[in-house]
């Protein structure tokens, strides 16, 4: 039988723990579901499995996808609304957003970025305008899901979203932005009394007679724990990004690339709750990432493998790797002329690898097709028809927009990216807007909550930076309510 | 709390009705288990929820997915063994095509054809060996699953595998394959005194103490029944392609595309499973229909929205639905000349759609590109390129076969193709080779079995016609052996 199935509480001797809210893991969710229930008056214990706090997002870049107007977008000059913010998401998420949860999150930014200034938490008034996985210095304000690029461009009125807390030493690889969004939480965490229990994994949930969640088993030195929720157990555990059976399940295409995730991310939050009957969604939805620089990118033609452009190079290199890896294959191909190639070498962004022999040079196209072997002609008939308009200043096939126009001249280089691609999934428990865990019926378990990663949030299916720490801090914080509610 | 949440033995005050083995579902999988439960010396109930056996097999065009080197392939003059049918499998229904089920299923498919034939389904030697979903007559071997389009026919050896009962009247469209293959197995069921319950649908699982499943809770004319199953219960309910929530959580492409289904296909097998901790897989896989003519697909060309071809317009319909719905957004158009046209529609297997004025008719490609609202310049470049190689007998970007290579002339039509894809889910419950229902920690449910569209067959993925008709009876055979031995 299964190790993840729930535990008896009339078969608990003795609790070795008590705490009215018991929150499972201590990363972004887990800190905001702890501040939120303390302020509401519950004593909050949680269980982390490593030996300190921080989770995924303590290593992640930082970025928190907040709009509708933010100060930090007004104080900036972006005009952002929450139906716009909605328009974007709707569009950019699919294919199957959940419309109820985007409204609600969108019309509940501006505060939630309010709620992480009074934490402590610190953007800085800058902007950063170049394509770009993340801003290259402590810049606050960031595009991160292609909102200024083809498609979306003209679905809704592009407005950064992506908010990085100000680091310290970027560039030195200290204290990024994740850190600094993680840091002045747990602060506040530890100020309203929050306890911690650390080198502590949970493995099962506990129920009673009827059916609640009324605490966790878990396993600390190798030895068991009982620990009693009075009101509630909020899972906030991660991802199932290395739990290779589930990956092989739901999300194959991720299999052997895993990337923004931690090993800690073993699916136990959602196998604990799925033996209570609990329902999960969007498992096939993943985050993919493209190991390629966006400045380079933006400068060049990337083709599949039958030499055919097929997405607007400038736009969010996320789009770019979930196309690639879903739609094309995982073969993908970067044509950059010489010229070009070392005009993105000399932006602050560069990065190394593109600083190596690309995989092939030569004089002419036709050459190129045939050294990399791509269908005979093919290269050719691409790169000659997005020549011919880039020289008038347009991309009728994708919608690149003009700055990044130029024919591709001579010399000329491609970088094999055939398989460039890496992620972690999106998909995990099912729960309402009050982070309550749904059942496969749609009804919530009792005593049982979630936030981040181990649940399905905003994101569906496409992705933009920052909706995990979003999501996972504006749900956390519900979460820690509605367990401290009870 | 659900309503397909398990019952308590203890709580049945009387049995309505009693069998060693009870088998929710007369289609395919059903009628299989019957058979083989009832051969192994079981007392078999059936419980059926409309008023007649067959459910959407009856209904199908009959394909049953066989070979391995068949009587009928070897008939007929195909080379065939178990290994070359498990390469071409693992490449065509990936992505995470099961290799265990695979190799297991190819090991036993020239056996399977022994026992259909031995249960009374006949086969006719005759090929049919023109593009289409379904031999026009009743011709008993066809090609399926783009065995002999690329890429696959440089994988694996080309071998037809769609194997299809022999017909009477296909033409009137009366008893068609499906319904072929379905007589001769419910005639068989009830030689060996089967019983079978209509208009009873099931409702919930009935487990004892120790969580063992000892029969179900159905429904009849508004009245519960409860039916005890003394060895075991088998679950051959059919696929959630009518549950539009079930579809819109796992399968989302699919909303509003239900096809090659029937409305009982509600998911209730899945769902009263899940409620025991069963573990689903492959949740987003679809077989995905495309309504052209195939005969007029091979003819033309197949564009995506950015005028470019993406896939060999000789294969399987079947993948260039899949190819059009998941990976080109849906969007299609098929570009074909006039004498290309009219010979399509002198071919037998011609089908209504394509005798209506085509979308758009224009003297050049150009033309026809702006009518359509293609990006400029585009569609020119794909078909002057496919011009090019086309007069040398070559596709070098997708390798359609030369037979079908002809340059596209004028005048010229395009048919408008966008959205013209419709399918059913192929994931569901996972099992065992012995079909028995497994939970989510990998281990079997006490008592339980399933087989056919209900549970993950051999197609995760990608798909062949035959494949559901095929993994139904072959697993169904495995389920009522199961079940039967308790």
């Amino acid at each position: 039988m299964s190790s993840a199935q729930p535990h008896r509480a009339a078969e608990v001797s003795e609790w070795d723990a008590q705490a009215d809210v018991v929150i499972a893991g201590y990363g972004i969710a887990g800190v905001c579901a702890a501040i939120e229930a303390a302020r509401s008056g519950a004593d909050v214990l949680i269980l982390e499995r490593t030996g300190g706090w921080g989770g995924a997002a303590a290593l992640a870049g930082g970025f928190v996808y907040l709009g509708g107007g933010t100060p930090l977008q007004q104080a900036l000059g972006f005009d952002d609304d929450a139906a716009n913010m909605e328009k974007f998401l709707l569009a950019a998420v699919g294919p199957s957003a959940d419309p109820v949860k985007i409204a609600d999150y969108c019309a509940g930014s501006v505060d939630h970025y309010h709620w992480l200034v009074d934490c402590g938490v610190r953007f800085k008034e800058e902007f950063w305008g170049e394509p770009g996985w993340e801003p290259p210095h402590d810049e606050g304000l960031m595009y991160s899901g292609g909102e200024n690029a083809a498609p979306f461009n003209t679905i809704a009125t592009p407005a950064p979203r992506g908010h990085v807390p100000q680091m310290q030493n970027k560039r030195t690889g200290e204290k990024g932005g994740g850190y600094m969004l993680m840091k002045p939480l747990v602060e506040t965490a530890e100020k309203l009394g929050v306890r911690v229990e650390f080198d502590t994994r949970i493995q099962r949930l506990i129920v009673d007679e009827g059916g609640r969640v009324v605490g966790v088993l878990a396993r600390r030195y190798g030895k068991d724990l009982a620990v009693a929720a009075r009101t509630g157990v909020v899972l906030a555990t991660g991802s199932f990004a290395y739990n290779q059976e589930m990956v092989a399940e739901y999300a194959p295409r991720l299999l052997g690339r895993p990337a923004a995730a931690i090993e800690e991310h073993d699916g136990i939050g959602i196998q604990v709750a799925q033996e209570l009957g609990a329902q999960v969604e969007a498992m096939d939805a993943t985050e993919v990432a493209f190991f390629g620089d966006p400045q380079m990118l933006a400068r060049g033609v990337v083709v599949n493998g039958r030499g055919q452009r097929y997405i607007a190079e400038d736009t969010y290199p996320g789009r770019i790797g979930q196309a690639t890896l879903i739609e094309q294959d995982n073969q993908a191909f970067l044509i950059i002329d010489e010229q070009a190639h070392e005009a993105a070498l000399a932006t602050v962004t560069a990065t190394p690898f593109f600083r190596q022999q690309p995989t092939w040079v030569a004089e002419s196209i036709a050459e190129l097709e045939s050294e990399i072997g791509l269908p005979a002609g093919s290269l050719q008939e691409s790169v000659s028809y997005y020549n011919e308009h880039a020289a008038l200043g347009a991309d009728p096939l994708l919608g690149k927009k003009p700055e990044w126009l130029k024919p591709i001249g001579s010399p000329v280089a491609a970088f094999d990216m055939r398989g460039f691609t890496a992620g972690f999934p999106l998909g995990g428990l099912r729960t309402d807007l009050d982070a309550r865990v749904l059942d496969t019926a749609g009804a919530p378990i009792p005593g049982l909550y979630a936030a981040g990663r181990c649940t399905a949030g905003i994101c569906t299916g496409g992705y933009a930076s920052g909706a995990s720490l979003g999501d996972g801090s504006f749900y956390g914080r519900r979460a820690g309510r509605s367990a401290a509610r009870g």
